[in-house]
């Protein structure tokens, strides 16, 4: 059994980054810049938007935190994102979600200019994902496809199991994996709340993709001996015994699903540090199209 | 083994949406408008564009048939597109595909107006429909959605095995067949060139759905007794006898494959007379969108 070690994939990224951007630099060209927009102070999405902004400090990228209080308007909002849709200078933005119940999340994400939207959860990235064309691909998936081609992991013909069917990781790493190239041209089966004998379908997958988001649900007796297991569960378990007062609990069972599987992925430390890391990669991608290097 | 009789499907849409069309009329509203762009004298393509534009005389839609000769260039086939996008009493168009092979087809679908794109091939449908958002359909796969949806076939938790992954069905039909709800909820496999296995896969499905263009393809034994099975298949295939020389062959083994079914569609008269119903329930939902009735 190989553990594939988000961690440090996600490091190599940053450390590759970083040597991009001085090449940038050196030859007159902008650092890439990323906005971050946070709304209210959810503790959660501070602690994200600051590993994010910490993130681009590492690699040599320019950062902006917006800040808003809990009570701005859908209006203020919009009117936020129109003028980091047309500002220059800025070559990527998000607004870290969730946002407050009085705005509107969906008018939002369909407000940020496609070829700012380095979360890539624009229709237009989604649409062009699919369809295979160049787009920003959305953080998580984008992420597994890396810990797969870094691991050399084997997909061709496949079959991979993907269980949960959400925008944000299902249903974009199912079109992923069965895309043509690699890492893809898999045998994909989505499965999810209405599946029936899921047991038995996870029996047969070469690889098993969970992010359903319930601690613990893949077991042993679901694994085929030699399996891949990409766990993206990160569901917070309270726990005593930390200083935070919980623990990230991955989808797997680990400890009885490790022994079997070839690959697998550990909670933490596995998927979860790859998503700042291709939310780097797409503002660096964003930089190079707006400074016409692609 | 019940036939799914996509001819007479087609021709209950037909009735429905005509019935509408007067409704609107007597209410005052304007008809419904597609127009057709078709360029040089491919004879498939002038065959479907007549087809379509004869349905929509027969449903009372207004439709313009707009020729262009196969050396059009590039730049003034956009500069129609362009025409068309601004055009106020025009709900949608659409582009005969296949073009001539100087103009960029991607950039031709690229340049149509979403909210025009009856065809749903435009990056913004592509993207909706993955979102689960209101968007448009294209013909196939709504077309097969729509012939579940009228003979109540059951989807939810059933395992759908579908072989083909291109662009205009085997990925749209799939992403439809797992999202929630009704015809949908189901357990998606997606098989193409490179799956391993795939008579063992199609063994376990409730729900086939062939798309691959290979005549005979699927036979007796990769199909489950009472398993539906859809033939999306439409090649043509020589054949002296014919007036016309050829005639249209399934993906599927009708022969074999038929008494096995609990469902199962013909080539010809099962999914192809649905892809010109689902056009014009494109057209009348653009049409409703344009006068505001959405």
């Amino acid at each position: 059994m190989q553990l594939i070690d988000g961690k440090l994939v996600s490091q190599q990224i940053r450390s590759e980054l970083k040597a991009e951007v001085e090449r940038m630099v050196e030859q007159g060209m902008r650092r890439p810049h990323l906005a971050v927009v946070i709304v209210g102070h959810d503790g959660g999405s501070e602690t994200y938007v600051a590993a994010k902004v910490k993130a681009c400090e590492e690699v040599g990228y320019r950062s902006t935190r917006i800040a808003f209080e809990a009570d701005v308007t859908e209006e203020q909002l919009l009117q936020k994102i129109d003028e980091l849709n047309r500002q220059a200078d800025l070559d990527g933005f998000i607004v870290q979600l969730p946002l407050p119940s009085h705005i509107d999340e969906q008018k939002i994400t369909l407000a940020i200019a496609p070829e700012k939207d380095v979360d890539g959860f624009h229709p237009v990235n989604v649409g062009r994902m699919n369809l295979g064309l160049p787009c920003f691909l959305s953080a998580t998936p984008a992420g597994i496809i890396e810990l797969l081609r870094r691991y050399q992991i084997p997909t061709q013909g496949k079959h991979c199991v993907i269980i949960g069917r959400s925008n944000i990781v299902g249903r974009p790493v199912a079109t992923l994996m069965a895309q043509k190239g690699y890492p893809g041209d898999a045998t994909v089966t989505i499965c999810h709340s209405r599946t029936q004998n899921l047991k038995q379908i996870c029996q047969t997958a070469d690889i098993i993709i969970a992010a359903l988001g319930r601690p613990g649900f893949v077991t042993s007796d679901m694994v085929k001996p030699g399996a891949v297991v990409i766990d993206v569960g990160t569901t917070r378990v309270p726990d005593a015994t930390r200083k935070s007062g919980f623990r990230l609990a991955g989808d797997v069972d680990f400890e009885h699903v490790a022994p079997l599987c070839s690959y697998i992925t550990p909670v933490p430390g596995g998927v979860g540090p790859m998503t700042i890391a291709s939310l780097l990669l797409n503002t660096m991608q964003a930089a190079k199209q707006t400074q016409n290097l692609l």
